[in-house]
C-alpha cells in the first residue's frame, strides 16, 4: 500500500500470539511480500537492504581473512550428488529436481544445489596438484533450495539466500583451525553487528551436517526462549576428498588426501535480529545493519524554515550516518509509528522551537529515551546514542537469555523445565543417541549444541544416570 | 594446475583459429572452469572478481539513479509464466522445468526463472496503490537459466549471472525516459569503463524481447567483426500491466494501468571484453574493472633490498590503486608471460639498478611500452599510464570499428561484403519482415539495430528496393 495513504496498524502482541506478531512485523516492516511461488518469498528492498548490509560485512572479513568469491553452478547432477553416501541421504530427500530442458526430459537429473559441498570438491580435484596450491579458500554468494514442508519468512523458506564457504587443506589440524575461525567469524558478526549474543559450541553426532566429521554452530535466544540456530561451519575431514578423488602432492612427494571445510550464514539471520530484537511497536534494528540508521522527522513543516532546516541536517549528517527525511504530508505522530515499525534506530525530530535554540531531539527506537542535542554537536552525539542503543540492546538479549537459561540433573527436572519454562536448558549427557532421542520424546527438547568452554554442571547422564560426557545445551528451536 | 609449477603455455593464435584462441584465453587466464553440468560453467576467482568491479560500478550507478534492489524467487508457476502470451512463448522452448519436491511429483511444474517480468509484475500488482507509489525502480542481482543448445563460456551459457531491473510508471512517456536512460547506463558501463564503444539503437520486431513494445540495444563488435549484443533496455508499455492487472489511482481518482521497462546486463560482457581487447598474448582488462591495475615484479630478487624495497612499494601503491607482488621463485619470464595472459594493465619492474637509481619500470600491457618512472611519483604516474591504456583501448577498438563497418545499397553488395568482410553492415531497410529474413538467408545477416541519430544512408530498401523507413546495423553476431 502506498506509504503515505496507509494506517500504521497495530500489529498482535507478542505475548498474545508471537507467530503472528512475528508475521505482522515481516510484512508490515516491509520486509517481505508472498507471491504465487509456495514456500518462496519476495524479500523487498528494506528487508533487501539489510541482507546488503549483512554481506558486505561478512565479505569484507572474509577477503580480510584470504578468501576468494567464486561461483558454481546451481544445478548438481544426481550422480554427482551420490558420490558421498551420507550427504546424499541427508539431502536428497528436500531436493527441487529439474527433470526437463524445454520440452525434453533431460538424460540425467539434476538437483538444484541445496548447498555445493560436492561441485566444490569436483572443480577442487582439478585445480589443486601440489602443497603449494593449498589451502584453497574459496566463497560464494548465491540462492539455495531445500524443499520443505513447512515454511516461513526468513526462518524456513524453499529458497533462501546465503554465503558458502568451502576450503581445502594440507592437514587436519589446518580444516580444524579454519572450521573453528569461521564459526568465531559468525559469532562476532551476531554478537558485533546484530547485538546478539551466542552459544558457541559442537553440534552432536545426530545434528551434524550430512556428511560432516564435526559441525560447530552459534546458537541464539529469541524472545520466546526458544533457539534459533544462527550460523555453522563444518570439518568434513577427508570423507569428501577420498569421495572425489582431492589430492596434492606434499613437500617428500607423496599424494595425500586434503582436509576441507564449509561453513554458512543465511537470511535466516534476518528472522533471528527480528525475534530477538523486535517489540510490541515493530521491528528494532542495530546499526550496523539498519537500512536507515536515523530519520528525520519535521515537525510543524509547514512554518516557515522548518523543512530547509531538515533537509539541510539531512544533508549535513548523511556524512556519517545512513539518514533519511521524511518529508511527506503525513502528521508526525504517523511518521513516528511508520518508523517505530520499521526499526530505525534513531529518530530526530526537528520542530520551529528546536531550530530557534539551535538543538533538536533524537529518540531511541528500544526505550523511546530522548536526547536535546544541539546541532553543533551531531557529529559526536549521533554515534553515541547509536552505540548506547546497540549495546542496550546486547545486555537486554544476555540478561534476558541469561534469565531464561536453565541447569537440571535429572529427568523429572528436565521435562518439568521444558515443559513449565521456555529457555536454554543445561545437562550434561552420556553421549547415547538412544538418551538424545528419549529427551526428544519425553521432554520436547533436541540438543542445541556442546558448548565450548564451560564447566561440566555434573556428572552424570540427565537421562540414563550414567557417566556424563558432555555437557550439552537442550531446548526448542525455529 | 599449481600457478607457480605450470608452465605458462603458449594460446592458439586469433588469426588462425578466433575460437579456440578464445577457449584457450577463458581456461589459461583461470577465468572458468568446465564442470560435470554440461552448459554451466564455473566462475574462478580472477573472472568473479572482474564481475564484482562491474557489479560495483552499476549498482552505484543505479542507486544513485533512485532504484532499489530486492530479491524474487527463482521459481516461476507454469500458470504465471502463461499469463503474457508473447512471453511465454518466447522463454518456454528454454526453460528448465523443476517437475518434483523431494520424491514427490509437483502439482504443479515451475520454470527456473529465465527472466522475472511475471514475478515482479505479480508483486507490482499487491504493492502499487495510487500515483503517490510510482514510480517504482526495483533491480535484482541474480543467477538466470535459459536451455540453450550451443554453449560457450560468458558468451552462451545455460545459467548465467546478471541484473534485471523491472520499473513501473504512471505514463508511457517516464516508461520510454526510463528505458532510454537505463540504455544509456550500458552505453556508459560499456564505453567508459570497459573501454568499449558501442552502437546504441532499437530492435526490430523480429529481434526484440518477448513481450516488449521496444527493444533497445548496445551493440559492440569484436576483433573478428562479429557483433555482439552488450545490453538491452525494453518498454513493455502496458501489456504485461494489462495481463497482471497492474493498476494505479491517478491524481483524478481514475483507475489507470501501469507503463513498465526492464534492462539487464549480464556475464557475458566479461566474453565481450575478451573478444575485443585480447591479444595473442593472452586478455586485456581495462583498468576500471582489472582485480589486479598493477602486478609489482622483483627482478633478481635474491639480491639484497630488492624484495624488501618491491614489497614497501607494492605496499604504496596499494593506497591508490589495486595491486599485487609475484614474489614466487618463478623466473621474470615466467612471471611477464603469465600476468601477460591474466591480462594486468601494467606491470611494474624493479631491480637493484632500479632501485639504486630510485626508479622503477612500466610496462603497459597492450602494447608493452615502457616508462621510467621515479619511485617518487608512482601516485601520479601510475594513473596516468593506466588512463593512457584505457584510452589506448577505447581507441583501438574504435578504429578498428570504424575500418569494419561497411555501407551498401544494393542486395548484391550486401551479399557480396557479407561473404568477404567480417563486420557491420549499414543499410536502408523497408522495415518488411520479409527482407530480413531474406537477408538473413542469402547474406547471412541479422539486423543488429536501427541507430540512433545517424542519417539515412539512402532512400530504397536493400532488399527489395522499395522505399526505405530505417537505417540498420546488420552482422553476424554472438
Amino acid at each position: 500500500m502506498a506509504n503515505d495513504k496507509k494506517m500504521v496498524s497495530q500489529i498482535t502482541s507478542m505475548d498474545e500470539d508471537f507467530v503472528q506478531w512475528y508475521t505482522d512485523i515481516v510484512t508490515k516492516a516491509d520486509l517481505v511480500d508472498y507471491s504465487s511461488v509456495k514456500g518462496c518469498m519476495i524479500i523487498r528492498p528494506y528487508g533487501y537492504a539489510i541482507w546488503e548490509n549483512i554481506q558486505a560485512i561478512l565479505d569484507k572479513k572474509f577477503k580480510e581473512l584470504g578468501h576468494e568469491n567464486v561461483y558454481m553452478p546451481m544445478f548438481i547432477p544426481e550422480s554427482l550428488l551420490q558420490r558421498e553416501k551420507d550427504h546424499v541421504e541427508g539431502f536428497a530427500p528436500e531436493c527441487a529436481w529439474v527433470t526437463h530442458g524445454g520440452s525434453e526430459p533431460l538424460a540425467e537429473k539434476l538437483c538444484v544445489r541445496p548447498t555445493s559441498e560436492t561441485l566444490f570438491c569436483e572443480h577442487y580435484a582439478n585445480i589443486i596438484r601440489s602443497w603449494r596450491d593449498l589451502p584453497k579458500l574459496y566463497n560464494q554468494w548465491c540462492n539455495v533450495v531445500r524443499w520443505e514442508k513447512n515454511t516461513r519468512p526468513f526462518l524456513r523458506t524453499r529458497e533462501f539466500l546465503w554465503q558458502e564457504g568451502h576450503t581445502m587443506h594440507a592437514t587436519a589440524e589446518e580444516a580444524e583451525a579454519e572450521t573453528v575461525r569461521m564459526l568465531e567469524v559468525y559469532a562476532e558478526m551476531y554478537e558485533k553487528y546484530l547485538a546478539l549474543p551466542v552459544v558457541r559450541g559442537r553440534k552432536t553426532e545426530k545434528e551434524k551436517f550430512a556428511g560432516a566429521l564435526a559441525t560447530y554452530t552459534v546458537e541464539a535466544m529469541m524472545h520466546d526462549g526458544k533457539a534459533l540456530q544462527g550460523a555453522t561451519s563444518h570439518n568434513f575431514g577427508d570423507g569428501f576428498a577420498r569421495a572425489f578423488d582431492v589430492k596434492y602432492l606434499d613437500k617428500n612427494n607423496q599424494l595425500q588426501y586434503c582436509h576441507q571445510t564449509s561453513w554458512g550464514f543465511t537470511t535466516r539471520s534476518i528472522g533471528a535480529l527480528i525475534m530477538a530484537h523486535g517489540d510490541n511497536n515493530g521491528l528494532v534494528l542495530p546499526p550496523a545493519i539498519a537500512p536507515i540508521q536515523v530519520i528525520v522527522i519535521p515537525v510543524q513543516q509547514h512554518k516557515e524554515g522548518v523543512l530547509e532546516k531538515a533537509h539541510e541536517v539531512t544533508a549535513k549528517i548523511n556524512q556519517f550516518v545512513r539518514a533519511k527525511i521524511d518529508d511527506s504530508d503525513n502528521t508526525p505522530g504517523w511518521k513516528f509509528a511508520e518508523y517505530e515499525m520499521k526499526g530505525v534506530p534513531v529518530r530526530l525530530e526537528l520542530g520551529p522551537k528546536d531550530i530557534a535554540n539551535n538543538q533538536c531531539v533524537l529518540v531511541r527506537r528500544d526505550n523511546r529515551q530522548k536526547y536535546f542535542v544541539s546541532l553543533d554537536n551531531l557529529e559526536t552525539e549521533i554515534p553515541k546514542v547509536l552505540e548506547e542503543l546497540n549495546t542496550a540492546l546486547y545486555n537486554n538479549a544476555l540478561e534476558r537469555r541469561a534469565a531464561m537459561t536453565y541447569t537440571v540433573e535429572t529427568l523429572d527436572e528436565m521435562i518439568e523445565t521444558a515443559k513449565t519454562k521456555p529457555g536454554f536448558i543445561r545437562a550434561m549427557w552420556c553421549g547415547d543417541l538412544e538418551c538424545e532421542l528419549k529427551l526428544k520424546e519425553v521432554a520436547d527438547v533436541s540438543s542445541r549444541c556442546m558448548p565450548f568452554g564451560e564447566e561440566p554442571c555434573g556428572d552424570k547422564c540427565v537421562c540414563c544416570g550414567k557417566p556424563a560426557k558432555k555437557l550439552v545445551y537442550w531446548g526448542k528451536s525455529y
